[in-house]
């Protein structure tokens, strides 16, 4: 397809199109002239990808770069290039790999195999340690059952997860996570509601109450 | 205790603490004389209230504010004011409220009660559509199983909510909803990193691999 078909099936407009091309952030698509090109579905993939890291997660773009450089070249260890692109996400918790005495912590109690110094270990300390400096401890039951839901999330995430190739599973992974993340957060405030409408006495807030058809 | 103290134990600087009294995002201390004050254990409180929405959540001052005014001024509706109080936490989706048809039919789906046009179900709609415009629609059956596992995290959260009085619960589902979803995503993705492990062939990165102890 020419660039504008590109342009009209990603909802991507033709300048930033092309600002993509000239970033590299897209591959150029194969020549068909001086000036003209034709693109196919991996440039459309590719623009839902690049999209959904700046439009949902906001990424800067040296980020979207790292991501993309992961996918196109994602080295021999995909478990070390799925923490490299997802590392790439936000939200950042800083470059220096330093202790993370509460997330080991928590780790040793819900049994999980990790990878010391990840992204994810740090994210997981910066949010225990926000949460006991705000006088809010997560007691270990209330820790393992938390864990286990989430997990119970995970998997049924990983359940699709393509097996063809690294490219393809750590775009998976990446936009599963830029994705999914809101997704979760949505139901769980709305779980929130759900749980007050329920529980308001009759005649409360009727104005406010809606829904189960 | 004196305002020196307060910062000691709050964990915030002296002439950051002088700044939220003149924002107004502290109360003021009971005066002992011209230029001293007494602070107690409402102000460490709200202290560790505003630093969590500052630090944790990056909430800009105008929220802040708009979270405290809920919580001194909830008015006669308490879902109304929860619902104010957290439509003040990202992710911003707009303020006009509009269509969410995609957010309607999830929620029927998962057979759940919800304010019409709430920030929550805006939320919803935005994710929803942005996993739609990356060609990754969630099937009902998928959509079904996470709504019942965010659904169950909801409840353990609500099971410690305490009853006292409105700004308590203001403050709860506050505190609760910008220090729990970092912990759950970062949960999220340490248990995707342990499903890889725990499937990644025998030998496979072993370098990368830890412990369960």
């Amino acid at each position: 397809m020419r660039i504008s078909q590109l342009a009209e099936r990603s909802g991507v407009p033709v300048p930033t199109v092309k600002y993509y091309l000239r970033e590299q952030l897209l591959m150029p698509g194969e020549a068909t002239g001086a000036t003209s090109a034709e693109y196919d579905e991996q440039h459309l993939r590719r623009l839902a990808l690049v999209r959904a890291l700046v439009e949902v997660g906001g990424l800067p773009l040296a980020k979207v770069r790292t991501v993309i450089e992961v996918i196109e070249g994602p080295g021999p260890s995909l478990f070390e290039a799925l923490g490299r692109a997802l590392a790439a996400l936000p939200p950042y918790v800083g470059d220096e790999p330093g202790d993370c005495p509460r997330a080991e912590r928590a780790l040793a109690v819900l049994d999980q195999a990790y990878a010391p110094q990840s992204t994810g270990v740090m994210q997981l300390e910066s949010a225990l340690s926000a949460l006991e400096r705000a006088g809010h401890t997560v007691d270990d039951d209330h820790l393992r059952e938390l864990g286990r839901q989430v997990h119970a999330i995970a998997e049924s995430e990983i359940a699709d997860m393509p097996h063809r190739g690294a490219d393809e599973a750590i775009e998976y992974a990446v936009l599963g996570t830029i994705l999914y993340e809101p997704l979760i957060l949505a139901l769980r405030r709305l779980a929130h509601q759900d749980l007050y409408l329920a529980r308001a006495p009759a005649g409360d807030e009727t104005d406010q109450r809606a829904g189960r058809a």
